[in-house]
């Protein structure tokens, strides 16, 4: 990882202020664990999302999703559309260790419940997903329960961007991808909400990269003959879009909201190819859904007509985090000797 | 009109109770409005329902919709499922006047608005139909704004039920249809909660026809061979489904309840044919929306543990309603000379 | 398992002929295998759909999905919806077991594309679930790779059913359920085609059940107190429907027919519980999409005029199957000396 | 409206070669009327696309939606989404005007009907529609069915951009919007294929317009203090957007291509506000649909793997046309003396 992050090089996204971390973190509760496999073999890993401290199937978040492009593999969404709620943290990985994934989640769930005393007897894991293969032995699946497991343990508020966990081995743009993160704050009603969202980034063509209006892809793409810029001539690969927010919203609302984190990589050059699925999981801190709740609930709902705020934040979290995780990713090497250079090589390089 | 309902032939539907009425006006501040069009080449007519007193524009309500099978012009429900709000009566016609019912809901939301001070320059007026051509003279519209006016000038708590208004000329399981309502009390945490439904019957095949599990429809079919029966040979018509309920929930919950309305009309019979659109709309009064609202507000949602009892409620509903719709209804020879029968005739007729 | 079925009780759901066996394996080229757990903790197990016998990642077949009620962890929906292609064989387990049978499929269809010369990187393994925590001890997840690949080796036209595979712990109705099938033939155009369903059945109330238009379930209710029917107050479980078909249909024809499905759980009583998560999936083996293909193909599409021949075969072979998984079902005592009646003793009982 | 477009302002939006006009009248079939009502009280209008010669009721042709933003209450995306055809001419007119409008494409296929001798009694209009309340007195629905048959006679090819039929009254980023159109060519299998749009531009707020990376609206924001720039500080309107391809695709494959025309929205600089309904509705002209077809048919299905070529070309019409739909209006004062600027003046007092 490298740890200048995109407002190091004077690149502000938006008009909106950040939060303390610049991240999903900076929303109450919420931390992040990376499990990194790095290998000759395998670049590849597991990062973790968890949303708050307490027990999450025993008291639930709300939660939505949206589906841009479902060309993936994510597990869990039918769920959560259905019911609104959210009760695992949500882990992301490789395309092909999904499985192995949901499985480990189900295993941390079972040792949490028992260890709480909660009765638990079905669960709904989230499992996010992006194609590493250019830089991973993806068939070989690498990541086991006991990555998922100390993920969860180191993870922290402050958390690493670039090419770990999860984002060891993606490419985005043509250039190392990986793990971004941005948050934003905006007032209603006199009080201040955070938005945060992490990004998982493995998309968009070299050639379309466009970072505050200059399409820099296409310079980049001129001057270099790599391997994956050439693999990229198409949008493949995917971006996972994880966003979590203390504002209180309904399940509608915050499905509104998680769409606009599109615009975000629209401004940065992608048209969201066929390959490139693209999803967005969000969920709020505002309340929590006891799992034997037999009473009416009283809870808050932000006005529609401010939404616009949640929005905007939204774009500009998108844009940031996949810039971020460009940015903060280093160079790598990985299966079979593919190479994937870094953007801040570039951006050093075309400075002078 | 006639004024036995599907209980007093002693048939039940369900193990709930019904409201007073066991009409969807059970639902407090509900009130819905007839008008029809009986001449020589018109069997159609407008109905109405009026889900509150208040200007529902500038205090709109929480609403869902849910198309099972979208072969069918309702407007409205783009923007009622984006922003799970309803801000107009509903109005249910016959499928080539939906455009000029639209715009006389404009026109009564332009007027009441102006009269209550409320500025007014976009409104989402949603309006139902079903295909009446058998009977009715369908090309030359002949529902216009003033019967639209006098619908809701005429509504009521205690509303007719069958060949009436929006009902005069449709067609179910080759009978006659029509309107037809009933409610379902459910108690969640010591309280009384009302759902109601109103159905415009319209659909289904004769031979189909199963009533509290007996297939009476198979015997109908070989005992008559009205061109009626003969033209129903394929499930066509449509159902609209408006329901009613002062349960307080999510726009997501409430979606979940309508599509139970389902199940009602399966157990009638019906398999849902392609050309039987069939569409759920549906409010709940426990909370309004202020259109010029800025502040966060709080709100009540019931538990997702007891939403079974919603369930069960919308099905029996359902399924008694189209019952009613079709009970209540009298025999109607039509345009151009074409007769339906009605049900009553043959409830008689095969009892002794 | 039994080998009566509901037939051979002279029950005859609907009008439409059978295929040959009245089993999803009437569709050309479809086979079905199960694994079965059996122990004094477990009752569980895995039963495959295979669809065809190329390589289906190679050679993809047209699919379609419909989610009724989205309380269940089923993993590639997302992708079948965005893409409406199926790319490996259909995997039913229990709901703690789907991440482990999620990744035996990656592992099986790697063998496989290694094996064929195919060059496979991502796949998107289609797993259903249903809950049989009450027959199964489900945390401790029973069903591995072995057991998958048993299934798939076994695999045969003239499948079990009832209380075997995926569906030996399962519960419909407050009786055993299990695995069923069933199959009908239309004409179109002078050609006769296949539907075929299989189900994994553990939805419903007792006291809801009912058969061709009997509430037997209330009568069966009365007489007994086992507590797999107490504990069947509330409509829990789930119900997966898989379907296969060899009409030429499009995406879009082939998701409206999987939804008349639920019209036939209806009819047994179900209203769809808020637990009882009811999801269709379904695949048409009239072409194959291959996976490099470059150029524009041609294919057939049935004519939209004539699909209620499908959606009324769909109906009925939900109805059917849901109680062939009942009917073919044995007694079973599993975890925790839990016990489950078995619909055939009742029929029996009752008849005299 | 003004001739300069915004190629003449050396701008070329993309990477794609348009087609003859650079209009969505370069799919083969297609044309587009605009019927224009300018007077003090009103600035409004109707413009209907006609997208093929033969009676479209009678042949069909297959189209597909998709509901970016639902605030907005276009007509006719249900039956749309559910059968997958398209069966009248498509009218855009102002928020207020959909139901007279929906009831004009009534009236015009009942007498193309009755004149072609095909028998019809449902019909489906499709009407689209942008809130045109600042320069056009709203409520007083301005637009009746002369104008639309009118603005069916007059359909051209090369149609007028800019401020007029059902743009006349609309407002984009703060400046004059309207209609606006572009094309794409794209090559398959060594065919060459048309993709076309066209817009009514009604969104965005005035600082976030970027063009071709610049953020102009900015700078133009700091400049001026126009009323309509004021207003426009939220993200209101809307816009709706008109695919017409010659691509032989699936409703799915349609939608998916729909979907992408949001990017070149986010590239100008919109979030998609919270009033900005955004909704993409288009029709492939690729093969007919008879209304009585009762047999099994062939059709073209591109493949999946080039789709990304038509994701492209949708992207950049989408850019193009709202930018000509700018570019081609003049300034207009209306209701109650608004005012508006228009973009090309801009343009050439920022060259200076």
């Amino acid at each position: 990882m490298k740890s200048k992050r995109i407002r190091d090089y004077g690149i502000i996204v938006g008009e909106l202020p950040p939060g303390h971390y610049n991240k999903i973190t900076d929303v109450a509760g919420v931390r992040v664990g990376h499990c990194t496999i790095d290998t000759d073999q395998h670049k590849t890993g597991v990062t973790v999302i968890l949303p708050c401290e307490q027990n999450i199937f025993a008291e639930k978040l709300p939660a939505a999703c949206f589906v841009w492009n479902g060309f993936g593999k994510t597990t869990g969404l039918v769920q959560v559309k259905e019911l609104g709620t959210l009760e695992t943290p949500i882990a992301l990985t490789n395309t092909l260790n999904v499985g192995l994934m949901q499985d480990a989640l189900v295993e941390y769930m079972v040792q949490r419940c028992r260890k709480d005393g909660v009765v638990m007897k079905s669960i709904n894991p989230v499992v996010g997903e992006c194609n590493d293969s250019r830089l991973n032995d993806i068939c070989h699946r690498a990541v086991h329960q006991e990555h998922l497991f100390a993920a969860i343990e180191w993870a922290q508020k402050d958390f690493a961007l670039g090419d770990i966990g999860a984002g060891k081995g993606t490419i985005c743009h043509g250039l190392k991808g990986g793990i971004g993160s941005a948050s934003r704050l905006i007032e209603i009603d006199g009080k201040i909400y955070t938005i945060g969202l992490l990004v998982q980034s493995n998309h968009g063509r070299m050639a379309d990269l466009t970072i505050a209006g200059e399409n820099i892809g296409r310079v980049i793409a001129q001057q270099t003959q790599t391997e994956a810029a050439m693999q990229q001539a198409s949008d493949k690969g995917s971006i996972m879009m994880i966003a979590a927010t203390d504002l209180p919203v309904s399940e509608r609302q915050l499905e509104r909201i998680l769409k606009r984190a599109s615009v975000g990589l629209a401004r940065l050059g992608s048209f969201v190819g066929h390959g490139s699925g693209e999803i967005m999981i969000g969920f709020s801190t505002a309340r929590r859904i006891r799992y034997d709740e037999q009473a009416v609930c009283s809870m808050e709902v932000m006005p529609e007509n401010k939404i616009d705020l949640a929005f905007r934040a939204m774009a500009e979290c998108a844009e940031e985090a996949v810039l971020d995780s460009m940015c903060c990713a280093d160079a790598v090497t990985g299966f079979e000797g593919h190479h994937v250079d870094c953007l801040s090589d570039w951006l050093e390089r075309l400075k002078k």
